[in-house]
Parts: C-alpha cells; structure tokens; sequence
C-alpha cells in the first residue's frame, strides 16, 4: 500500500536488464558512447521531427537546464502556482538562470487558463525594465494535481506566449501518462501544439534515473551543453542513463508502463470516490489520485500501513474546499502498483471510514 | 587495450548485484530511505570521526557544491594551475559559486608546493576588496598528473590556509587509489591533516555513478543540502546511489579495487618506462601512466588498436620536457584492467617504437 | 505641477553646495577619503547605536546587495507583493543574491499583517529542501503606498522573524518621511524594533544620489564591502557622495525636507479628498498621495499639465475599489513641492471634474 | 604632488557647473529626461556612426554589464593578465556574467600580442565543452602600465577574435588620453577596427561619476538594459550624469583634458627618466608614468610629501625588471595637474636621490 510517490517505485525490470547488458566492456564517457548517440536518435522518431536531445539523471536538473535554456536571468517565467518548478524544486529554475523570476499564476485543475495567462501578461511590458521581461511559459503535463492539457489547450496556451515573444517549456515529468491518457501522438502535445523544448521524464515511469531534455525549436543544442557541463549534470559513464531510454522504448514500455499506472489511479479513484464521505479532489486522469478525507480517517489509513502524504498546495476551490476537519491527501500509483495494493488500500480506506 | 579514462570502465560486479539487490520493494525517496541513511553513517567508521555525508552522482557536482559550501561569490580559490576543477568542468565552481575566482598555481608533479601557495597568497589582503578574498585551498589527490600529496605536505599547506582564514577542500575523485598508494588510514590525509571537505569518488573506481561529499568541519550540512537540492542533484531513487556505496565498502571492495589498478599502472609504467625512446612523464604513484613517445608511435598505436588520449595541461618541464617530435599521453588503469591488457599495450609500444 | 515622483525634483540648494565644496584638491578615492569616513560616523550618532555603513548612489543597489547580505542564494525573502524589490528592480535581489526566492504577502494598507506572515510561513520548513529556507523579512518604510509601519508593529513582525531564524531588511528609502511623521527616534523604528539592516535613502529627499547601508547587527561589514565592490558600487570619487550626507545631516536638514513634503502630501490630500467624485486610495501618511478618479478626469488632467502616473498596483480593496471607470493615480511630493504647486493641482483637478 | 590616481582630482569645473544648470525644476527619471536623450545621440555623432548608449556611473559597472552583454554564463573571457578587469574589480565581471572565466593572457608593455591570443585559444575547442567556450576579448586602452594599442594592433587582435567567433570589448576608462595620443578619430580605434562595445570613461579625465556603454554591434541594448536595471546602476535623477557628459563633449573639453594630462605625464616621464638611478618601467604613452626607483628613494619621497603608490603588478621584465632593492611606483597625471605639480614632484625626486 505504498502510494506516497511514483518515485518510491524501484526499477522495472526490463529497464534494469538493460542496464545489466550495457555493463560490457569499456566505453567512451561523457555522453560520446554509441548507445547515447543511438538513443538520441531514436528520440527523432517518437516525435516526428528533427530534436536534439539532452540525457540527464534528474527531473529538477531537466527542469531548470531548460529554462535557463530559453530564459535570460532578467526573465519572467510564468508558470502554475503550485508548479514543480515553483513550489518544489528549491529555486533550482532560479539558480540555473541567474536570478530569473517565476511568476505563479493560479487556476484549477492545476492548469492555467488562457485568460489568466493574458490578465497576468498585462501587467509586463518589454519596454519597461523596471519589470523582468517576459520570457517563457511552463506547462506542467501531466499538472501536478494529476490533470492534463488538451492539444488545443497548449496550442492556445502557446498563441499566446508567441504574442509576447516567449518560448514554451513543458515540464513532462508525467509526460507518458499524459500521453496515453490523451491517446494521441507525442508530436501533438509538444511541438505541433508550439512548445519549444520538453522535460521528459523516465525516472518516474520505471527507469531508475534517466530524464531528457527534448529541444524542439533548434539551435539551442551547444548552450544547453555547455549549461548541461558546468552544472555538473553530463554524467561520465553515460551509457547507463542511454540503457534505460534504450529498453524505455523498446516495445513500447513506456507506453504500457503509463497506462498500467493510469488504469491503476482510475481504479483507485472510482473505488475511493464511491466510498462514503470520501471524494476526490480532482477528476483522475493520469496516475495521481487526490482524496479529501476526514483527518481521522487519515489517521486511520497509516495506522493501518497505508503510505500517502497530505498535499501541501491549496485544494479544490468552490464546493469541493477542504473542510477544518477535513485533510487532503495524494496517491500515486505507478508501473509497479498492482490491483491488489489498490484493492487492500481501498478496504483500508472503508474500514477507515466506517471504523 | 582501453585506457582512455576510468570512466571509461563499467560497472563492478559486486555494485551492479547490490543495485539489483535494492530494487525490491517501494522506498522512500529523496535521500529517506534506510540504505542511504546506513551509508551515510558508514562514512564517519572509514573516517573515524563524526562526519556529515551528502550522496551525489557526479564528481563535478561533489567538487562544485563542496567549493560553494566554503566560498562567498566574492572569495578566491587557489588549487594547482591543472587542477579539474580548473581545467576540467566548464566553470562549475564559478557557476555554484556565484562567480568566486579560482586561481590556479604551477607546480612540478601536479602538486601545489607551499612556497608557491604563499608567493601566491602575498598579492591578496582581506582588506582590500578591489581582488577577492583568499576563502578556499583545493587540493586534489591522487592529483591529475597521477601523483601524491604525503599527509606531511597537505599538514603544511593546511596550515598556511588556516592562516589566511580559508578552508581546505579535497577533490577524491581518486581518493582510494592515493589512500592505499600511501598506506594510511581515510583520516591520516583528510581530516588530521587539515582538510575540511572532501569530494570522495567512487565512480572512477567501479561504481556506476557514485560521489559523496564528506564534511569534517561540521554545521555545513544543512546550507549543502539546500545547495544540492536546487542544483537537481539530489537524485529521486536515492537507494540505488546508496547500494553502490554500500558494496563500494563491503569487504573492501573500494580498497582491493583501487590497489588492482594502480597494481596495473605500476606494471604498464615500469614496462614502458624501460622501452627505448619512451619516458615517464611523471612518476607513477596511483593508477595513472604518462608517457612521451614520438608523435609517430602515438599513431601507430592508434592503428594497432590502443584507445588513449593525448594530455592537453603543459607536460613535465625542465630535461624532461616534451620535444617537437613528441607527444604526452596518459593512460588511466582501473579495476578492470587486466594484466593481459597491461601486455598488449606495451607490446604494441615496442612495436610502434621499432617498426 | 509636476507629482510624478519624489525622484523627479532635483537637488536640494544645500547639497548641491556641499558637492561643490567638497571639490577642492585631491582626496583619496573608493571611500578613503576623510569626509566618507566622518558621514560614516555620523550616522552613529544618528541611530544612537554602533553601526556599520556603506555609501551607495542608488536604492536599488542598497537593497540588493542588504538583501545579499542577509539571505544566501537558497533563501526566502518575505515582503509585500506590492514592495519595490517586488515589483520595481527587475528582479535585483534575485541577481545579487544568486537566485532566490521572494515570496509576496499581500495585505491592505501597503504593510504586511503579522497573521499573513504568520499563515505564509506555515508552509515552510527548514527541514524540507524542497522550498526554499526563510531567510529575510523586508518591510517598506513608508511603504509603496505612502503608509507606515508603528514602532510596535515592526516590532512584532521582527518577532516572528527571529522565531525563523530570519534577518529584517527595512527598505528606507522614503525613510525621513516616516521618521518626521511618526516623530520617533531613527533608532525605535529600526534596531530597537528588531531591524538589521537599514536601506536608508537620501536621493527622494533632495540628494542627487545617495544611499546607505546601515547595519545594526555587525559583522557583516566586511562581507557587504566585497559585494559593493564587485558589482561596481563602490564609487570611485566617494567624496561628492560623503558630501551629501554632510549636508544631508547638517542643521536637520533631512528632517525639514521631509517635513515639508509630508505638509505638501497632506495638503494634496485633504484637498483633493475634498472634491466631488475624488477619493484617496489609502490615508496620506507621508509624502504620497493617491487618489481615486474618473478616467476622464485623468485625460483632463493631463491635457491641464499636470503631470503624474497611474499606479500599476491593485487599488484599495473592498468599498473603496477602484470602479471600471476610474483609476488609481499616485502623487508623490518632495522637499521642492511648493504649495501654489498644489493649489494649482487643486484646481485642475476641481476643473477637471466639474469640466 | 598628489599622483596616486586620476580618481584622486575632483571634478572639472565646467562639468561642475554643468551638474549646477541641470539642477532647474523637475525632470523625468531612470534616463527618460530630454538631457539624457541628447547626450546618447551626442555619441552616435562623436563615433561618426549609429550607437546604442547606456549612460553609467562607475567603470567597473560598465566593464561587467559590458562583458556581460557578450558572454555567456559559461564563457571563456581573454584579457591581458593585468587588466583591470582581472585584478581590481573583485571578480565583477564573473559575478555578472554569473561565472564565466577570465583568462589572462600575458604580454610585456601590459598589451595582448596576437601570437600570445592565439596559442592561448589553441587550448580551446567550442566542442569541447570541459572547458568554457571563448566569448569575447578585452581590450584595456590605455593599458594598465599607459601603453597603448594603435588601431592595426586592435584590427589584428580583433580579426583573430572574429575567427574565434568571439566580441570584442574594449575598456576605455582612460579612452580619452589614448585617442589624442594616438591622434586618431575615435571611430578607427573602436568599431573601424573591429570593436563591439566600449566602456566609454569620463569619471577619470574630470567628471564626477560618469561613464558610457558604446554598442557599435547593435541589437544588444535591451539586454543591457535590463542588466543596467537589475544591477541597480540606472540612477534615478539620470539628468545629472548627462549632464556631465554634456560638458564633457562641449568644447571639446574631454580631448583638451585628456591632452592636458598626457602632456603632463610626459613632462613627468622625461624629468624622471633623467634623474640618475631611476628609469622608466614603461614607455610613457598616455597619462601614467611608471618609476623604478630605490625603495630607499620612495620612503623619502613619501616624507616629502609625494603621493603615489607601489604597483602590485608584474614590473617589466627583462632587462628592466625590478631589483631587490628597487620598488616600482606608478603616477598618474590627471586635467587638474599643474606643471608646479610636476616641477615639485621631479624636485623631490631629486632629493630623494642625492638625499
């Protein structure tokens, strides 16, 4: 009943052979053995289109390398207010630019609406620089209340960055859960829908720490680098960050690996959302499941084994609000949940209730 | 006949099976699973003394983030003209600094000479703030010509940075192979010799990517932890960085490993050494071999197959330095050397040198 | 007529002499000339307490390289969501202190409640290095919108920022308005209320430029030196700025200046307040007015010459809300407002409404 | 005999009296006064072509802001090893470039020599990504030790930057004394010889705080403006460092200054380079005058009222270079030495000699 983060999952064990497999012989280091040159090719493939692509070991280091990547230090960056990048990444996008500012704007669902965006654009003007400029937009996908973005929704999101002169950065942590929830292809929620350059992550989908930086609007390759370098992020025995990718994508694993963990959350959703005095927090569309629960229920559930954690951001605004003796909390699930965790869980849940 | 670089050597056996073996289960992440913290506390035995431990996976990282933890934006580090942190990682110690200033001093055998630290060090006054301040001394050992500081040597340059109120850091990105080269004790030429801060590798040395920054001087660990985390190295599936540790010390993986490649260097360098037109750079003291040859020997040994890497850094000086007609090479031996690949090099030497 | 900022007067007569005084022979320059150091010593006596002093030419320098001083590049800076280091450096405190974080509290009245600091707090933890750690509290004084802190009131938020471990930044640069109109002492509304480090500015109360830095908890003199070296504030002919706070000090000057233009704001303020269809934003506390017009009564205005700026912030709250018709506009006077300046705005805006 | 510096002399008295007339009545702030806008278009005549201009108060801001605009974070900047930039301003230019590398590159007669620039870029591949990437070169006329560069000398170093794809700066705080001793327009020392931007200094020729970004590679001054914003160096009452520029360029009061000041240097250089045991460390070429002189002969010259100081720098070498018992001082002639100045001086040095 482990539910507290897809991170907490180990390795699948098809991404951990790989990793195996590529201990054979000596390579060369730094990002200049085969397998990453192959990898990086391959990723050219998933997306339809010319990318380059930057492997790296963390989400956070995905993250702020591209931001920097595409925002100046005297840049605003907008994004959600409860983004990663905003509320739990320690400034990370900060640092990497050189003091850039993260402008959070609000919205529910985890999403920015179109017209927040605007409204809070008004307020900036290039020829003021008493001001930071604005520079790029992050969208989180899937969002950090487990929500998605419509191709249409982040190609309007994007019209309007474009108006203002700002590249699009989505963070995709979640990005295959997002992807087959929305069943369509990679290229329709990232570059055809305007956005310039993508966090795409692994680590939470099964690979032990593998992450990507997928650069769509191109020319940006040697400044990420160099960033990638002196950060301290080019790892040295690259081949066993390119293993992961390589059995990511063989067969369609990570595909597979994110509908599990997506079936998994529905499951758990539907279960938990039907239990008495129990409701979601948000609808469930990829693999993160929010429950407002009674704080003694919470109580409750861990005495009984169960691992979640309250969520600190705001809950659901309006009707759905948290009560005082309410608590909100978050479940995971991932490529390694199995229908019994999610089963066990749920009767924890009704004996917690009713209990 | 692979001896371009450490790096370039996979992963022990013993490591790779203790990664498989920790992936079992869900784990808390970020650093709160037990693994981690039994490793952490493993380091203050092999030190003895209490230590603070931050797990890493990049030597970069470790010597960047150990730097920044004892440098103001506005201080001065001194390490030798050659040093990685110099030469080696595109300015990430000016990057986690803030823009502190490293200033690098010559030395003969890749060893700062206390002499040449105070001439240095007599152009700085903490009361004149047009130069930075003197705040850090790094010293690297094994250093990255492959020799040794004797802990007599970092005891006296310890002191003249005590002296100046700055810290010593050490960059171990070959700690083991310098420890059982000196046969002493961890703490002999860390700790009781003045060192505050120690980069201490393991990824040259056979693990998949492990670094851990180990503090002596105390009450840093909480401004490294914050440091760490926004710089996105504080990796999510932390257990499987501890597993490696953790076989890294068991039955003295780490010290049989390190004494197996210097073994190796020690063959290569004396079997070269005695090759006629070929000469020693500098004295092999850990698991780095240097080599003069004639530019021409260095091609045909290209052709018949050995993978190693011309040196950039300016070659010995005085009767031994590098001719017009020659070429400094480094050869790097690790746990996976073996003695029939010390062989083939040197008789594809021989051959490049008579035929 | 002009009102558009304090910053839009010129200089006062005195201190313009005073400049013009101190250019008779050399001086030592980069502040070791005798006249820095006797300002320096004076504003001992000032604040009735031992101090450290840095001269600066600009209020932004002064409260970057304060906040600097105070909050390492992980730390949480607290202040108003409408403050200058907020809204009006572009992002200088994120510069000089490598990338971190200001959190804006809202609150009305321009000043930051004790309870809202209290609430924002509650989600941080030093322990947790996913945020960023608190670090500084900053509070305007007057504040942006022409309010003040009491002397208890600061006293009570410097309370619960000790109780985070945090410094408090006072950003001053309206300072000898609230000093005149709260009739204290310098020292009961900043070190005797818990504040350590003072942003006093002189450039909108008549100086050509010059600011201070003023440190009540010491020990960081030395480390503010080298940041006001390197990012190029250390003036190198520091006389011409010692020579404006001599006169600045002399015969209280600085105190009748800001009575003055606090009488002139007052003045504004009741007689606007006063007309028909006109209301003030907030109370006129010190030297800033802002009133609440027709957005034809603007037009008009303007077309009558007088000159001042619609204030980009949200307006008052609540009953007093600015109306779809109307704007928020900020007048701002100075030691050289006169009153037939605001008898002459009067009556434009009294034509200008019945117009 | 006050020659310790130029920033020693006060201010010219018709840049003073200049600062005076600007001082009438309001004007708008943060540069968007009328006097402002005349004096950047000023430039544009003075360099005979379209400029883009940023009016500053110190060098050492328009230094840093100026590489800064050029040169990446993780940038290779290549200056002489004693150029201002590396030594006296305590890391500003890494601070705001937010950590790139300066690298020195030494030369007799304190200039660059392109074989010297070009060995040293020999060690740099742009992909190479260990080691930072070139960005720019930096240019000090006049030197630090008053020599200067003739325009086919920056043609030359300029080419080899082009080749290098780097910009090219040059840091002209003593511009005015190299141009009328060059008798050259100031465009074939800048942009006709291949010059990007300009750190354009008055502060030092008479001015009291006042000093110039030229961009003659437009398309940058955005940027710079933010930079200029967020560094706290756009000063509010803007009109008064226009003011002085204003001045500065009437009359042709900045070239009649800077031809004074050499004037007096080589009066100084030639009585000094006869008095019998003192010789010139360099040839005199601007307005500093640099003396091998007995040690014994300084402490006399100290007693006898001389102000100047030992220069911390390398001396000349070979032949010329500094004997055990010998000091290297530096005198700097300014538009307010007198020819008593120099008579008194070379009087006393005399004594000091025979004393």
């Amino acid at each position: 009943m482990f539910f507290a983060s897809d991170n907490s999952s180990g390795v699948h064990d098809e991404i951990m052979e790989a990793i195996q497999r590529a201990n054979r012989g000596p390579a060369m280091s730094y990002g200049a053995d085969d397998l990453t040159r192959r990898v990086e090719a391959r990723f050219a493939e998933i997306f339809e289109t010319d990318v380059d692509v930057l492997l790296l070991i963390t989400g956070t280091a995905a993250n702020a390398l591209s931001i920097a990547g595409v925002t100046p230090p005297y840049g605003a960056v907008f994004c959600h207010g409860e983004a990663h990048i905003m509320v739990d990444e320690c400034g990370a996008s900060e640092f990497y630019t050189g003091g850039a500012k993260l402008i959070g704007i609000e919205g529910g669902n985890g999403r920015i609406a179109p017209q927040a965006l605007r409204d809070t654009l008004a307020g900036f003007d290039p020829d003021n620089a008493h001001l930071p400029r604005p520079a790029a937009l992050s969208l989180t996908q899937a969002s950090e209340v487990g929500t998605l973005y419509r191709a249409e929704e982040i190609a309007a999101l994007s019209e309007i960055a474009r108006e203002h002169a700002m590249a699009v950065h989505m963070d995709g942590a979640r990005f295959a859960n997002a992807l087959v929830a929305l069943d369509v292809a990679p290229g329709d929620i990232t570059w055809r829908a305007g956005v310039d350059i993508l966090s795409f992550g692994a680590t939470k989908n099964g690979a032990m720490g593998a992450e990507a930086i997928v650069v769509f609007s191109r020319a940006r390759k040697d400044d990420l680098v160099y960033r990638r370098m002196r950060a301290g992020h080019q790892f040295s025995k690259s081949r066993f960050v390119a293993a992961q990718f390589d059995a990511y994508f063989t067969d369609d694993l990570w595909l597979k690996s994110a509908r599990h963990a997506n079936a998994m959350a529905a499951l758990l959703g539907a279960g938990a959302g039907g239990v008495d005095g129990v409701r979601l927090g948000w609808p469930v569309e990829a693999n993160e499941v929010f429950l407002v629960v009674p704080k003694t229920c919470y109580e409750a559930l861990g005495k009984g084994g169960a691992v979640c954690h309250p969520w600190p951001g705001p809950g659901p605004a309006g009707e759905g609000a948290v009560g005082d003796d309410e608590i909100l909390i978050r479940l995971v699930a991932s490529f390694a949940t199995t229908k019994a965790d999610v089963d066990h869980f749920l009767a924890a849940l009704r004996q917690a209730m009713t209990g």
